[in-house]
């Protein structure tokens, strides 16, 4: 099955939005064999939808559209599509009722105002695909030819659920059994450079297995992703499963895990295994480390708490490092980061404390603490690990790198693995 | 003058990488005047660059295509747009004798592999515009009716150093004195529904004014973008500046900033002005606020820092919460919430305490306490104020919007309009 993607939205023409949609749309429906032959962008004008869509629709029959099904005015896919296929648009009952029903659920009084009535408006004979992420339902609309348009909101978290709830298994039904498919796997590794991993994997990255390998390196580490193309979707997952296998091991301590799950769930998973208690203390990180671990639903089992000792007023009354101490090796140091990781342990009860001070930048670096310095500690009551980060990028970079570290020294600990 | 873009490359097409070229070419030459009016994505098959190419022409004479121009097979730009034009392909030697110097400065040995030659291949009558940023020179081809493509290669760094070097200097030549532009300004709002918008703007959004105003709603609230086109650029800059100032008053207390800063940055810069310190306790946040208020830099001056109070053990003895209190009332309360507050300002010796606790989910929800129920108090020494938000949204977003409902309240607590 071949399809084309319009994308919607004078934003996106204006280049003030990165067009993520088309993308998230394409691998999944690569997923599914079926291949996105060309995509098209045009604003919020009535006229530019409809000849885009129909250019799409006479080369494929097949087009999935995202943005301007919202309630204002440049909101225009609705009537333009419903124009294209000849349709009257009537208001659906059963989606003013939903709306009138997020309305009240979010607290507001009285009725929704008029502009959200469009959003109820669908094209005779169109279905319905219903929007449990937000307020604006998709419409699937398809002539006596089979040609079919797909309508998605704009909004990438909203696109993205309904897309999976509602629209791939529709397209799932319709390809039926002889698919071929293009699909990936990824093996996520932390702590260890780019240009470093072709001697890790050896003969396996000159490419004498199935998958192809590509590097991709981002603030987390670098993912390695295999791709086999072209193959039956059973056989797919057993190309990947295998050469995944030979490619872990080869990756020893520095792999961490598979997919796209973040390090802090794993840490967490980690310490309900081995039911420890987590409690951090943060100075240059200011609360980041303590915010990606409950990001995590269920952390609440493991983990105690934090304190964002920004100020040293705070580091030395709420975690009791000695004022002493700041005075003469100052708050950037290994002594404070031992200091904060102990005190965040003791005070929160905690059996794994983890500390974290260091210069975010881009002010307040000098020639022997640097921006990017970071010293972390973790204090796991018999033992305390330290590492010293010399980490380069902007202040969120630098902040967000730290944070990875702390994350990865507290799955080493957890596993045995320094 | 309008424009369209063609970007290719089957990596676009597949997801695997996000087109950022569109945006930034559309944000260049919208400050020219130039408007894209549409764009397209193909992969690198000669027959779909050519069908793209040529339909952008038919409508608009002018087109930009980025990508397809490196050394491989599956480079297919030039012969495909070559051939659309009628003209034959010629070996360029200066293009050639440079890509040699590039291989030796390299410290390459020997020549280039044949496969560099195709990038030395230049149609007839077509410009070459050099690019000092890599290998793959720009060309520009144009007809005898004035219709015109540039090619540029899809490596971003490439395509942006040939955009400012070669491509912008040539079109505005080709505008002249008499040119006109596409600019924009937004105002940031939050803590107002979108359907509300209408209503509190008013006369302003049935358009009597000269500037477009468009609504994009996110977590952080609704930006309204106002807009102008085909002005000339003083006549622009003070279009918008106006609109501004009429649309800013119809906002009142929803309107916190303009541009694209951030909410926290915001608030640490009205409690600098006003000497004030903050300290915060989060629960269901788990850190996010203080992470937001410390990714600004400078923060340090303003705030002390935070309590993550994620266990009910750390609620009592970090912030002094009453274990009866959390025991009659539930952690998930109004109550709690003006203790943590309280307990957040004193233990931190702060001038504005702040307080969060609700239910973040997808767990953890009941009938009298849903998921998305969150309470937040800021304390301000002489006053308390308190808000029940009820968020919808996945975990990531309650918690995000609790946090600018926070930053919100800071806001108004300060500037005194609550």
């Amino acid at each position: 099955m071949n399809i084309e993607i319009v994308t919607i939205g004078d934003e996106l023409l204006l280049g003030e939005t990165i067009d993520t949609n088309a993308a998230w749309l394409a691998r999944e429906l690569g997923d599914l064999g079926i291949s996105v032959v060309r995509r098209a962008t045009v604003g919020d004008e009535a006229a530019a939808i409809s000849s885009a869509v129909s250019d799409a629709l006479e080369r494929t029959g097949a087009v999935i559209t995202t943005g301007g099904l919202g309630p204002t005015s440049d909101d225009r896919t609705r009537p333009a599509i419903a124009g294209l296929f000849g349709r009257e648009l009537h208001e659906n009952d059963a989606i003013w009722q939903g709306l009138r029903a997020i309305w009240r659920e979010r607290g507001r009084q009285g009725e929704p105002p008029p502009a959200n009535r469009q959003q109820a408006l669908v094209p005779e004979g169109a279905t319905v695909l219903a929007n449990r992420h937000g307020t604006a339902p998709g419409l699937w609309i398809e002539d006596d030819r089979g040609r079919w348009v797909a309508m998605l909101p704009g909004v990438p978290r909203e696109m993205r659920g309904l897309t999976r709830d509602e629209l791939l298994p529709r397209l799932r039904d319709r390809l039926g059994d002889d698919r071929r498919v293009v699909r990936s796997f990824t093996l996520r590794t932390t702590g260890v450079a780019e240009s470093m991993l072709p001697d890790l994997l050896g003969q396996y990255s000159t490419g004498v297995d199935d998958a192809t390998l590509a590097y991709l390196p981002g603030q987390e580490g670098v993912d390695l992703r295999l791709t086999v193309r072209n193959v039956p979707p059973h056989e797919a997952d057993r190309l990947l499963e295998e050469s995944a296998g030979s490619v872990r091991p080869l990756l020893g301590k520095h792999w961490y895990t598979d997919g796209s799950i973040d390090l802090a769930e794993v840490v967490i998973s980690l310490c309900r295994t081995a039911a420890k208690h987590i409690a951090v203390a943060e100075s240059c990180t200011g609360g980041l480390l303590a915010a990606r671990l409950t990001s995590i639903s269920g952390s609440s089992r493991v983990f105690r708490g934090g304190i964002v000792a920004y100020d040293n007023s705070v580091k030395i009354e709420q975690l009791g490092v000695g004022a002493g101490l700041l005075e003469r090796v100052g708050a950037v140091s290994e002594e404070v980061a031992r200091a904060m990781a102990t005190g965040a342990r003791r005070s929160m009860k905690a059996e794994i404390g983890v500390g974290i001070t260091g210069v975010a930048g881009p002010e307040g670096g000098t020639p022997e603490k640097p921006v990017g310095l970071v010293w972390i500690a973790v204090d796991a009551n018999d033992s305390i690990t330290v590492f010293q980060g010399r980490f380069i990028g902007d202040r969120e970079e630098i902040r967000f790198r730290s944070t990875q570290a702390a994350l990865d020294m507290i799955r080493r600990e957890l596993l045995g693995i320094a």
